[in-house]
């Protein structure tokens, strides 16, 4: 199911998109973190399934909000996940991103509201001059998890979204730890819809893209992750408890503007689409 | 006032102290984010002197909880916030602690779980052998805060406590950035009560100290925060805004384990009593 948060006379819901993808299907939940602590697929399916008797809203009639408006705890998040970003990035500053082992980079960032499909992304002007996008597979758990292995990862993963973690590069090489330059308000646009886990072969392997104006900057595949989701839920829950509707963002493949000779960040009026094969694309404005 | 979250008869209260420490006045919040939330210092107060009416709940009764046991999100850290304690990182890591300009150093603190007061510290010995200890003054933020000047400040201040920033330095080092070892189960301890900001002059100018064993390993004094609790609100907000119950540790003085030569990593049965002036001492145990 594509799950998705949004706005209709003033109020917030959660729903189903149809299968045609032109309706949403309201979902008895107070708001997607308590679905997901307290809904299974079966229980999904059969509120869907009662909504669709009613009749689905036209999705031409709500406002689509990310997924998770207001993650409940801050998004984990993958740095140099893909060989060909983590070569690009130590291109940019070997001081900041150069890796002096195969240890995965685990760092959070501060979303304390995500921002909606088709929205903007604030230039922050005056605190940064490199703007930077990333196109990011997003895997949000469904159950707390500890001391998961590799081999049963699967088993704790709600579904899967589409996320911008958009980065300020100076404030972010600048601080020396890279919390600040990528928690500004509006630096994570996510959706347009979390998608089930039961509808993503596991372990995914879709096609990832990002087009700045139209222009095609990042081409990969989430099968190229260099520590795997499994990995990354073993290793982390092997020390950490990780809560249901906990979001993991788990890097970006080469292409990114710092990437570039020269670097080509964002301006305002850009327009940045983040796309994953089975999930959607994600289209934000810089403003 | 002197905040406390405490467990009786199997429930969890938010509750303020008594003038001699003795007691404590349980106050009506469901926990102490929703207190922050709702309550002012004169709502509080006008509870507490209602509660002393049907008399303080003996402190011997209960079981003290961190006072914010489940922070809405991570706690935001200050790294080489002490020039001393910056100085002994460096010594100890060039490549994972050497600052190359003076900009703070942010960084957060996954606490799914915040370790009580006389609690204990987990000591994760398949994962790290270099356990270590941060005592910190922790800010509690009591409004939502944007664009907030240094002078300003102070208004956006609940209140304050101890916090112990427990640290696995090998992957804090082995990770490049700090986040997982940094948030672990266990790792912050916080406590024993959150002190509302009226009763500490502003900028808090407070002795801090670690022992470890009985042993006196930290000494200082907030005062001296190379980034200011105004540095550090006028700069976070200048680009993230800041929810009420937002944590921020300040960073750790010199003295911590990694600073002696060579290194005093805590083991099993090891007690830490981190301690400021005004707020009380958090007591662990290494387990």
């Amino acid at each position: 199911m594509k799950l998705v948060t949004y706005r209709l006379s003033g109020a917030e819901h959660v729903g189903a998109l149809t299968a045609d993808g032109k309706g949403v299907l309201p979902l008895p939940a107070a708001d997607m973190n308590t679905l997901i602590e307290t809904m299974t697929l079966a229980d999904l399916r059969s509120a869907a399934a009662a909504a669709e008797r009613g009749g689905a809203v036209p999705l031409s009639d709500v406002e689509l909000l990310a997924p998770i408006p207001r993650p409940r705890q801050d998004v984990v998040c993958l740095g140099m996940n893909y060989r060909d970003h983590a070569e690009e990035s130590a291109r940019y500053s070997a001081d900041a991103f150069t890796k002096n082992s195969t240890a995965a980079v685990y760092f959070s960032k501060r979303v304390s509201e995500a921002g909606k499909p088709d929205g903007v992304i604030p230039r922050h002007a005056g605190l940064t001059d490199r703007l930077d996008y990333e196109a990011e597979l997003a895997v949000v758990l469904g159950k707390a998890a500890r001391d998961v292995k590799a081999v049963d990862a699967a088993d704790c993963i709600f579904g899967y979204t589409v996320l911008n973690d958009v980065s300020a590069r100076d404030l972010q090489t600048g601080h020396k730890q890279w919390y600040f330059g990528k928690s500004l308000d509006g630096f994570t646009p996510m959706g347009p819809v979390l998608v089930t886990a039961d509808e993503i072969a596991y372990p995914p392997a879709l096609e990832i893209t990002s087009r700045v104006n139209g222009e095609l900057r990042q081409k990969s595949n989430t099968a190229l992750l260099i520590t795997s989701i499994g990995q990354i839920l073993e290793e982390l829950t092997g020390g950490m408890t990780l809560l249901p509707g906990t979001i993991i963002a788990t890097g970006t493949p080469a292409g990114v503007g710092m990437g570039f000779d020269p670097p080509r960040f964002l301006q305002s009026g850009d327009t940045v689409e983040c796309a994953i094969e089975g999930i959607g694309t994600l289209c934000s404005t810089v403003i």
